[in-house]
């Protein structure tokens, strides 16, 4: 049985629909340095036979080595149309070339499938967040001779593992927490809060 | 003379008027427990006569208490006609109703009179985040003999004093970061990087 929030979350997406950018998501992680960061990023589903959100990621981008100090993060998701906002915090995983669990290489490897070929060119690009140079001009357009049937080493999938949602409902003025039941692996607490 | 991104940040807002939510924008602090926290809030123009971006809040909630352990936060902005993405970082200040500074006394007592009734109402509200109960209803409407005319206690305008800001454009896929540069207050670096 999934998660009580997980229904909820679908039919947002699906009265959001129209919106392009409603699978658009900020999520934030904290820096080596103690300071947040926070980026948007597109939700990618949920992980095969659970309740952890996916996302996709390039090795290079200091999301990568940010969960790896500290995998704490938690995604901030607006949907305009139907006015509500999740928080769904969790632990995050990094899956790249080295995965060994069976499914998650799988996972993987059905992800990067899955993806527009623009979404996949920028993983042959230079390094994210160097300075951009004239001489790469031509790293930027569609990348020749790559083998695009298999993910770059640089491709990973990001997944996380939730253990609060906080949502808010601004058209009644309500705001729910979801928090797992302790020893009750699957079930969650459900808690009405003043917004 | 103000920051070379503030023009692009305003600009970026007209090219997106037509969406009541492009001030919508998502803010990451750090929580004392050394997780990231990550919420909707709404922009609400810069302070008078500096570059910092303001918002409000009510002192009870979280943010407040994750701001005074660690004022680091990102705002991440994403336009969704121009398809612009805004990470802008900075420190954290709480106005509240103890603060000493003339020009913040101003702003704050001027920012409480330019919200509208129903972002008012909610100041006078139980406190956010806790268990919603039933004798509690009738404090969700509209509260009855309260002065409206002076901030309660618990109105806040956050300040963030930015310290970086990173443009990407998705249309263009150019991302441009900028920096204060040292020892030259008001002057920034603007730096093209890989996206």
């Amino acid at each position: 049985m999934s998660a009580p929030w997980r229904a909820r979350l679908q039919q947002s997406l699906q009265q959001n629909a129209s919106l392009a950018y409603s699978k658009y998501v900020q999520l934030a992680t904290v820096r080596p340095n103690g300071r947040p960061a926070n980026r948007t990023v597109v939700f990618r589903g949920f992980l095969e036979g659970t309740d952890h959100l996916t996302f996709i990621t390039d090795k290079r981008s200091n999301k990568v080595s940010e969960a790896a100090a500290n995998p704490a993060a938690e995604v901030c998701w607006y949907f305009p149309t139907s006015r509500e906002q999740y928080r769904v915090s969790g632990l995050l995983t990094v899956v790249d070339s080295s995965a060994s669990e069976p499914d998650l290489i799988v996972a993987r490897a059905e992800m990067w499938n899955s993806i527009s070929a623009a979404a996949k060119y920028q993983f042959f690009w230079p390094h994210p967040g160097f300075p951009r140079l004239p001489e790469y001009d031509e790293a930027y357009v569609v990348p020749q001779d790559k083998p695009m049937d298999q993910a770059p080493e640089c491709f990973c999938l990001l997944v996380l593992k939730v253990d609060e949602v906080d949502l808010l409902e601004l058209f009644t003025n309500s705001r729910t927490v979801f928090t797992p039941q302790q020893g009750q692996p699957g079930q969650w607490d459900v808690l009405d809060v003043t917004p």
